[in-house]
């Protein structure tokens, strides 16, 4: 069984290819369309047979999965004998009003999702808008969505609430739901077998250009740092965070801006890059280094608002055997994993500074006396939804927790 | 020097009489008046001399207060020879728009805290009312304003940011401020010396009608639950506590509310009380017992709310040494107690069952191995206001950090 796996943003389309039937899960090809809609669009495909790069017309959605499909079944580079080959594709999507887990798309989740467009405004409308347009014009082709909500569901219920009428959770869906469910599953999936045991208590560091902490007991998600929308939590690259609702009405009486104009600067303009006008990680710590003083002031925030999740998790965890750091600042950046774990010893962990320093791409940063591990892990979200896709097509049912 | 404390409430005016010259800082007299406004207003008057109670009309904060001054110079039971010698009412007051610290009462004052009356809907309005209308009736009487922010004035600025537009904190003030500086500050004198250590990492859970957890590094706050509004944080008896302005979108949309009126909601009847239609724990905590669900999850997420903040603060600590409980609900809910601190002995924190059943007001209540010390301390947030009222009348000045 092959799973092509999308990811969508409103101007591109990445996807990988996966042999699911086969037990080491190849991606037989992998591959990325930019500036859809653009008469230059960039379109890059690697196979186990080859590799192209074109600049071209993409005019859809639509018209960059056909280009993939054919790509896919070119007798050249392809990987596919015929497009029916691939059995679905899997999406990792991100809100739905009511719904969570794994769905077949169909008119009810594109509705539930179309519902909480303005609480995911990054993510909703652009992934109901594909599976529109794939829907029509591929409409033998499953469409899965797998929800990034749906790991978190085994947090205690007491957890996921908010102090709000109970009507509000119950019958409106306020609650606090959790996202990066793939990338976190990947991190409980991966650190047993990495420390050869089930039983751990796990702290996720999700850390990119959306941010998360997860906390992991025994393979099952017990806490989260996102809550109700994508914009909650850590400060993303340009999403808030943590923030009050009674800030509202000065800000709408002394800007003189609309409720929908200040949720726009909240959801596109805050973070990282509302603190410091860079929202990649990359420069703002080179500007740092320079002696910026917004942009130290945006790494202090983020560290501390990392290091505020971990410590809170520590406690819902009971304790702590493993911080995994993940994600592209997760995996990367040295120095805010130094950063996040200086002073911890009381706690029992201490980085070593040349592992942490670099490496393969997976291992141990902590020091051998270190009484917690830690490690960096480079996330699969893909592989996830791959599985997940396929565990929903072989049990024959529309949709699954 | 005698310094009148008043702590005021819409319809209410609650005072102590401290002797500030006296070492000791007696307590010459304690008092309330409720239901002010209505004809059979509750006056209650309790002096080194006697005490009294009746029932009577009392028009508005002036008539109170004027009342209190009688009683104070009442010749059976009064402490006063003349009203004259009370030197300035001090008031624990909660926010102002760009002001902190501790002031003299004066029109920029109150122009800030008017400026914030929507930031703060259930304190700044009758404080601000009340204030302006005994200026009128006693133009000689200093008032002094306490701000509940002072304390906190030493958290690092990274930890005071949200992660927004720079020019919405520095100009407009959207910053993580902490409230509850009184009882937190009382903690921070009283711990050090109940064990007679200055350098002591402590965290303070002042749990009552409003809820907040500060951190203490030596003296000074680090930390505080409370963010830019008293609505921030832990959930407090009908105040929400942590929310997500995103929710904001679809709430508007299906209840078919304004933002005031939302607003007014989380504000008024959300927190406890919005969990479970209760709002004082002990009723909570008897639903509890005869089985109510709500109940139980209202008490459940108060309870993994305070938790969290002790994780995130010990990690800001970087280790921990005493948890301080104060507070009608940290002082005398051992039920509380227990929950929040129920299995974490991996960090060193353990309580003796019995010292937390029952015994003196403020008594330790960890087990002799425990490595955190938890006590259970009585605040005294009117001798906080009382030294502070001293020290800038000391002082000549108009205000003072």
């Amino acid at each position: 069984m092959k799973i092509l796996v999308a990811n969508l943003g409103s101007t591109s389309f990445k996807y990988r290819l996966f042999d699911v039937s086969d037990p080491s899960e190849p991606v037989l090809a992998r591959g990325g369309i930019e500036r859809i809609g653009s008469p230059t669009a960039r379109v890059v495909v690697k196979t186990t047979r080859g590799e192209r790069e074109s600049a071209r017309h993409v005019e859809d959605h639509g018209d960059a999965v056909q280009l993939c499909l054919e790509q896919l079944t070119d007798p050249e580079i392809g990987v596919l004998a015929d497009p029916s080959e691939v059995s679905a594709i899997g999406f990792k999507a991100v809100h739905a009003r009511n719904l969570t887990g794994v769905h077949l798309v169909d008119d009810e989740v594109l509705a539930a999702m179309e519902a909480f467009a303005d609480v995911a405004p990054a993510h909703n409308p652009p992934y109901t808008k594909a599976m529109r347009m794939l829907r029509g014009r591929f409409p033998k082709l499953p469409l899965v969505a797998a929800f990034e909500t749906g790991f978190h569901r085994t947090i205690p219920e007491a957890r996921q609430r908010y102090a709000i009428p109970d009507a509000w959770a119950t019958e409106l869906g306020i609650r606090k739901w959790g996202f990066h469910g793939a990338s976190h599953r990947y991190i409980s999936w991966r650190v047993p077998e990495l420390l050869g045991r089930k039983d751990l208590k796990v702290i996720s560091c999700h850390l990119g250009g959306s941010s998360s902490l997860a906390a992991i007991d025994s393979g099952r998600s017990v806490a989260c740092s996102l809550g109700m929308s994508p914009q909650t939590g850590l400060p993303h690259n340009n999403r808030v965070g943590e923030f009050d609702v009674f800030a509202l009405p000065p800000l709408l009486r002394e800007t003189g801006k609309t409720l929908e104009e200040i949720l726009d600067i909240l959801a596109n303009q805050s973070g990282l890059q509302g603190l410091c006008e860079a929202r990649d990680l990359r420069d703002i710590e080179a500007a740092a280094d320079k002696g910026d003083p917004c942009a130290k002031l945006a790494i202090d925030v983020f560290v501390d608002s990392i290091r505020h999740y971990l410590g809170a998790f520590m406690v819902a965890l009971g304790g702590l055997d493993v911080i995994a750091f993940t994600g592209g600042i997760g995996e990367n950046s040295s120095r805010i994993r130094e950063e996040v774990c200086r002073d911890l010893a009381w706690f029992g962990i201490e980085l070593d500074p040349t592992l942490n320093a670099s490496g393969e791409a997976e291992r141990k940063v902590s020091s051998a006396g270190s009484r917690v591990q830690v490690w960096t892990v480079p996330t699969n979200e893909e592989l996830v939804v791959a599985r997940q896709s396929r565990t929903l097509l072989d049990s024959g049912k529309a949709s699954m927790d």
